[in-house]
């Protein structure tokens, strides 16, 4: 099969009218009046993002997943993508119908269609990356750079579930031994982050910053600081960990190893946001009807660029990892 | 120094005012009213669209130019573009460093910035890609679809410089040995094409369907051909050739393998596009004026879906190779 066949035969049929049936070399796009568009693209790599080997619809969705995380915690709407592979020599036929199995999945949930991309040959690692295109009305988008001291900060979900779930697909042994419902848990989580996309319209509305933890909560909550141009107080005890990982959790030796693991893990693709306080309750309710759990975690505060982890005590606590980076 | 070092110390400065100096997961784009947005990806990877071991500032210059190649086709003004790079462990900071100047002297060259991306670490070859964003005026832009029997073909500039400035890259022998000025002219051509950006109007008012060269001309004359379902008869000896190329071309044996290898070497960025004769000395004057070498090169004819070259005495010339396909 040459890409032509391929980008025929699989790929066109998941384009949207904007895609021009992915027969052109670009896509065409008419914006609506009185929204602003919000771009994002995103990039993984075998052996870096996912697995050696793993080449099918787990890679697909994910790639699309993360991506709409970044739409969503910027209270965005997605409209459609443009997506480029590089495809190794290992790659099978049925490699790629699960491939788009998993697009189309995505696709379907989330309401967006395929307008263009590039496939091309390469001989070394699956490299994926996807640009998209959603958009918010017009002045709407929310920032990293906008938490006013004395906010909350709120945490969508819960954290730490991708990691333990990333340990369990590299096959690391986790002690004690997990139960199959653990691990099924963690492994939807780390395959399958859910965007928070529900939770868009309520973004806009109440929060001051806000983006999605991909490098590990901490790391993202120093991103969130850096740009806002404030510190952030986190209490521990506040973080959100599921019944699955709060098990694991306190089952461990040293729970500051474990605690940090947790926090600097990433993958989460959970939404950390600033909000003043005088919204509580709306946030609160909102998220409640939208069967989407939140938690209050921390608050703004005045040392810029910084953060900070509280325990029950009060006492601060220091971790050596906040989360993952590219050496480059 | 990891990814951040690099996007804040070298990315972040080529950014326009939608990347918003790079310090959040999203670009924001208020767009124009009036205009549609045209959007296109091309992803390129070492080793395959450049040699192994180069990851520069031509490397950088190329992403940028094959991508601004697509818009002019589609008559589009580029607007910015989103960049992600899977880097390997070769790639030194002085590589990066030539990387970014590429990139700052295309847009300086074309004037418009740098939204967003991705920077990430792989184990395999340097992959670059590039979605850019660019705007017609609405319902103006040009397909591949839309060639009318009875139109004349046209190409811009010359064709097969980049693929002999291909082989003289990749190290390869060219007989007869050619001079300085012919190899300056086809590494030029092959490292440096020339984005049509300053036909994108003539484009828009005259052309009934266009697109890029890159896989080959045949290739993508067949492309064009397949979306507007028609055939096109091309004339051999109206196909423009540099002197450096017409040189190298009268001097082989073999004459059909060498114009097989300039027709299907693709690489050639040129813009090859149909329009209704009564225009030819309008689209004449006006290539002229804005210094564009460009000839017209045959006719659409009947036969749906086919192509067809011709020599001097209306013979069919049969080539096995039209262009570039990766093979997945």
């Amino acid at each position: 099969m040459d890409e032509f066949d391929f980008i025929r035969d699989k790929l066109a049929p998941l384009a949207g009218p904007e895609g021009l049936k992915l027969k052109d070399d670009t896509a065409i796009f008419s914006p609506a009046q009185g929204y602003d568009l919000v771009l994002t693209k995103d990039a993984m790599v075998e052996g870096v993002h996912f697995p050696y080997g793993e080449y099918g619809g787990n890679v697909a969705e994910k790639l699309l997943r993360v991506n709409l995380s970044d739409l969503a915690a910027k209270g965005a709407t997605p409209l459609g993508y443009l997506l480029s592979l590089a495809i190794p020599k290992p790659v099978t036929q049925a490699h790629l119908n699960g491939f788009t199995v998993g697009l189309r999945d995505v696709q379907d949930a989330y309401n967006f269609g395929l307008w263009g991309g590039d496939t091309v040959s390469t001989s070394g690692p699956f490299v994926v990356s996807a640009t998209f295109i959603g958009q918010v009305p017009k002045g709407q988008m929310v920032k990293r750079s906008g938490a006013e001291i004395g906010d909350d900060i709120w945490v969508t979900g819960t954290i730490g579930d991708a990691y333990l779930g990333l340990q369990n697909v590299l096959g690391r042994t986790l002690e004690p031994q997990p139960t199959s419902d653990q691990i099924w848990h963690w492994e939807e989580a780390y395959l399958r982050p859910e965007p928070r996309l529900l939770l868009r319209k309520l973004f806009r509305q109440f929060a001051t910053a806000a983006l999605d933890v991909s490098d590990g909560l901490l790391a993202d909550a120093e991103h969130l600081a850096l740009a806002s141009d404030v510190g952030l107080d986190i209490e521990l005890d506040r973080v959100p960990f599921s019944n699955a990982t709060q098990a694991w959790l306190f089952a461990q030796d040293n729970r500051q190893t474990a605690y940090e693991s947790l926090l600097s893990g990433g993958d989460d693709y959970e939404v950390i946001f600033t909000a003043n306080s005088k919204h509580t309750q709306e946030i609160k309710s909102t998220a409640e009807g939208l069967g989407v759990s939140i938690s209050k975690v921390g608050k703004v505060t005045k040392p810029a660029e910084s953060i900070k982890v509280v325990d029950e005590s009060g006492e601060i606590i220091v971790f050596e990892k906040k989360g993952y980076k590219h050496s480059i």
